[in-house]
């Protein structure tokens, strides 16, 4: 038999309802629980699925209610009892953890300053007032309730657009901004790819290969299953285009969606073409790679992910490298003589390679990248990938060389190389560094590891060891030279550094999260700016009597 | 002062002698030592570098020259014993290894079967001579020794290419060849991804990079430095080149040299143009990014390495992926019945690609990729990336299943996600294995773990669980769907299986090492078939008297 239950008052979100859910049907007895808060679109559910009851009547939004399919009318007692425990365990549960929290707007406002950010994960019936009302107050929104409608979702994007801002979602399962994972999201380094999209598990997929393959995300932009329809039009879409092409972090931006609707994807297109970035797009199903300007047409996550880490590994080097060691370039920059770069290479073909990225300095004085491989330094001595020490002796010599500035260098291991290069060189370059320090200078050495790490020096020890010695190491020689040359421009003030800061965003994230406090739990726990807006259907969910409210709220 | 000394009929190989002079240069009062065999050419070295002594007059090739600057004729005394005892030392410590060696050619052929491949490491003067003899018995040669002249090189190159052989060098100084790495090479796994190149350090940066990223090599081949000279022509590229064509495991092909002479350039392009395969080409120092036809040009070893992983990527699956369950498969098509493929995704997007790559079987009857995060399935119940019971209950269904040979999943981590949906699933997996292998039947799970080593479930302990639990694991959904494609086709007996071959080695490698021992040592321990050929110079090095004998010989 089927028998109702409703619990008046007792707001909860969907995953605790779910939760709550696994619970009672491990009961014995119980056949099938059913468990939903009483608004007019659940009760519906309830009907279609022959779990309605009568006690469901006069049920409201804040009410939860509870269908069991049970032998014994004694469960219905039973369950009642287990479901007071868990809401009492729920609430002594989340008043332990140091997130704030309010129960309205205004109290969530009072709690954070200039909140850029709202996650909503409320019924979707809700969505649309709340979403409005956080616009107004200049919030981006991360929607993932779904059930929105159309109508809803198109007006709130139009808010959003007029005001310079956006809606990701409705029915939004990731996202990453300004290297913080939203909602279903993998930890993934900061870097020069964006990513939007109108598909969860596709936005997972190539942010966490490219994070896999060791390069990082700008940001990924969730749109929701139906940004691209007719009906909405991409307007998401053309907004985190916008965002991105703007964004001084992005560099190759990716796209990716289900085929959407004919007139948004030549929009789309038109839109990738405008953008004076490298993009790869990826329409699901379409088969064909093909490149048209600056789009490169693939057709599976992987290729997206794989040649988006290939176009942007080929670019200048990572912004955030640079940025590690940019305080020791300002030393640098302290004394204007100190200003050259040296090359000590093992490798023939990584020398030529490192004075090919750098032949706007090799050709001036004083500015050399040495091949120790070369015949005039290895006559009746081993190679130097082999034997140290002309290598060390050119180290030794930086001691007395007021003029180098950055130091590059190989370590080429494999079979035939020495056992151990990194031992070798290591405290030669660590004594260099605290003799320069001692006196307030410093000098940066930059060196790869050519290598596996099924090599029998294994690749991660060699790079470990470098490190140990204040060597900064980079994945290949080329990314060597090319730090090599931004470090150049820079101390020779040639460059200059842009501050990262987005458009939408700003430079960090401040979030007021609307429903499941899971989400916030984990913002708080990556000590982000983040404030809790435990949300219930105001006025019993009448949307008549909340319009009222809310006029009286603006008198 | 400087002091000569010569010992006799002692020949040492370039390392030998290079480790003796460490050792040597150590000693007090000796400011400087040089020792070489006693050939022409060296004695032009010493006298060139002021080291020349009377003694060596008369030294031979067999012979060890030393020369000395030091204070106190005394020293020669010393030095005289230190090398007795060195020689000494090496004769004891090498006839410890299990390495089968041989004073002539004739002895090592008698010690090998049918060896096709020669390492030389001999002075350059001898190498032609030695060379023409092992091309004549069949074997390909990897040249590592130097000066070697252009006619030499060129002769050796042009028997090679009548004979079907090829001529890696001279001056070579890595290759990777069916796996195996030669000379100055590193450990890299086989893949489907070609190297050619005139460029020591450029095939290492190349190949580790393609390691490094989990990709693998099916060949790298060294032409040696001058082989794109004008006056050499590119012979061994154009044959390394054919050999890549026709080899059934390669499907991209790097090319990667200094820019060569034009006419040379124009005849690689040429012949790369003609392959009917993917192909990338660093011409060092040229700067374009551009592709003509099946070629693609860029600037840096790292853009060939991270282009060909992205091109290598973007084709089938790789064939050693296949190869790996192709006894599992070959149990499959003993039951032609139980040949349906099953998908049982969490992420919609991830079945979505599934279904796209599988378009051709999901259309067929039996067949199915379900989304179970679809709203049929997710009715009152978490979202299948968050709670495992759908998908357990589709595995255990399995047991009873006698069509299904093939199941997809995909398991995407990250926050929000099961914190161990691989524990969850991985035991009602190995139950179903157990189950079907109990009646002599197997059936294959191929997963994707979506998300990466710094997710709270961590990407690498998710992988090895599953693994543990005999699931296929891949690194990619679309690799997932791709290797599904391909054993659907081969268990329903729409593709066979090419064994791999190569023109010039067929299946694996036999060589005799002439020259440095550590080349055969290292080889050996990679338990590889090979002979050490303890080469001398023949008749003290007189090349009047070695040609006379070797007439004898052939009489």
């Amino acid at each position: 038999m089927i028998l109702g239950l409703v619990k008046k008052n007792t707001y909860q979100d969907s995953v605790n309802l779910m939760l709550l859910s696994t619970r009672l049907t491990e009961k014995e007895g119980v056949r099938k629980v059913s468990i939903m808060m009483g608004t007019p679109a659940n009760k519906d559910i309830f009907r279609n699925t022959g779990m309605y009851c009568s006690e469901f009547e006069t049920a409201n939004p804040n009410d939860i209610c509870i269908s069991v399919d049970t032998d014994s009318s004694e469960k219905l007692s039973t369950i009642s009892e287990e479901l007071d425990a868990f809401i009492s365990d729920l609430s002594s549960s989340s008043s332990e953890s140091k997130l704030r929290k309010a129960k309205s707007l205004k109290g969530a406002l009072n709690k954070i300053e200039n909140p850029n950010l709202a996650i909503i994960s409320i019924p979707g019936e809700y969505v649309y007032e709340e979403g409005k009302r956080l616009l107004e107050n200049g919030m981006n929104l991360f929607v993932f309730s779904d059930n929105v409608n159309y109508e809803e979702e198109k007006k709130l994007k139009e808010i959003a657009r007029e005001k310079g801002l956006i809606v990701m979602g409705p029915d939004c399962g990731t996202g990453i901004i300004l290297g913080v994972p939203l909602a279903f999201a993998n930890v993934v380094s900061r870097g020069s790819i964006g990513v939007v999209g109108a598909s969860g598990t596709g936005i997972q997929e190539i942010t966490s290969i490219i994070g896999r393959l060791g390069e990082g995300v700008s940001h990924a932009i969730g749109l929701g299953g139906r940004d691209l329809s007719e009906e909405i039009g991409g307007i998401s879409a053309e907004i985190a285009l916008n965002f991105l092409k703007e964004d001084i972090d992005t560099e190759v931006i990716v796209f990716v969606s289900k085929p959407p609707a004919r007139d948004v994807r030549d929009k789309i297109v038109e839109k990738l073409k405008q953008i004076n970035k490298t993009t790869v797009a990826v329409f699901l199903g379409e088969k064909s790679l093909s490149q048209d300007e600056n789009i490169h047409y693939v057709s599976t996550l992987e290729d997206a992910a794989n040649l988006a880490f290939y176009l942007s590994r080929s670019k200048r080097v990572n912004k955030e490298t640079f940025m590690v060691i940019k305080d020791r370039l300002d030393t640098l920059r302290l004394n204007p003589k100190q200003n050259r770069i040296h090359g000590y290479y093992g490798g023939g073909t990584l020398a030529g390679e490192a004075k090919e990225i750098l032949a706007k300095y090799i050709s001036s004085e004083g500015n050399k990248i040495i091949d120790y491989g070369d015949d005039q330094y290895t006559k009746g001595r081993p190679h130097p990938m082999i034997d140290p020490s002309t290598r060390i002796e050119a180290i030794k010599k930086l001691k007395d060389d007021e003029s180098v500035a950055i130091v590059l260098f190989d370590n080429v291991i494999g079979h035939g190389s020495s056992t151990d290069m990194a031992g070798a060189l290591g405290p030669h370059i660590k004594d260099v560094l605290e003799y320069k320090r001692s006196r307030n200078q410093d000098i940066v050495f930059i060196a790869s590891v050519c290598g596996t790490e099924e090599d029998i020096q294994i690749y991660s020890k060699q790079v470990k060891e470098l490190e140990k010695s204040g060597v900064v190491v980079l994945d290949t020689n080329a990314q060597v030279a090319k730090l090599g040359l931004e470090a150049m421009e820079y101390i020779n003030e040639r460059r200059t550094v842009e501050k990262s800061q987005s458009g939408l965003f700003d430079s960090e994230l401040r979030v007021v999260n609307i429903g499941l406090e899971s989400f916030a739990n984990t913002l708080y726990e990556q000590n982000l700016s983040v404030v809790q807006y435990n949300w219930t259907p105001v006025a019993g969910g009448n949307k008549e009597l909340q319009k009222m409210l809310r006029k009286l709220e603006n008198l």
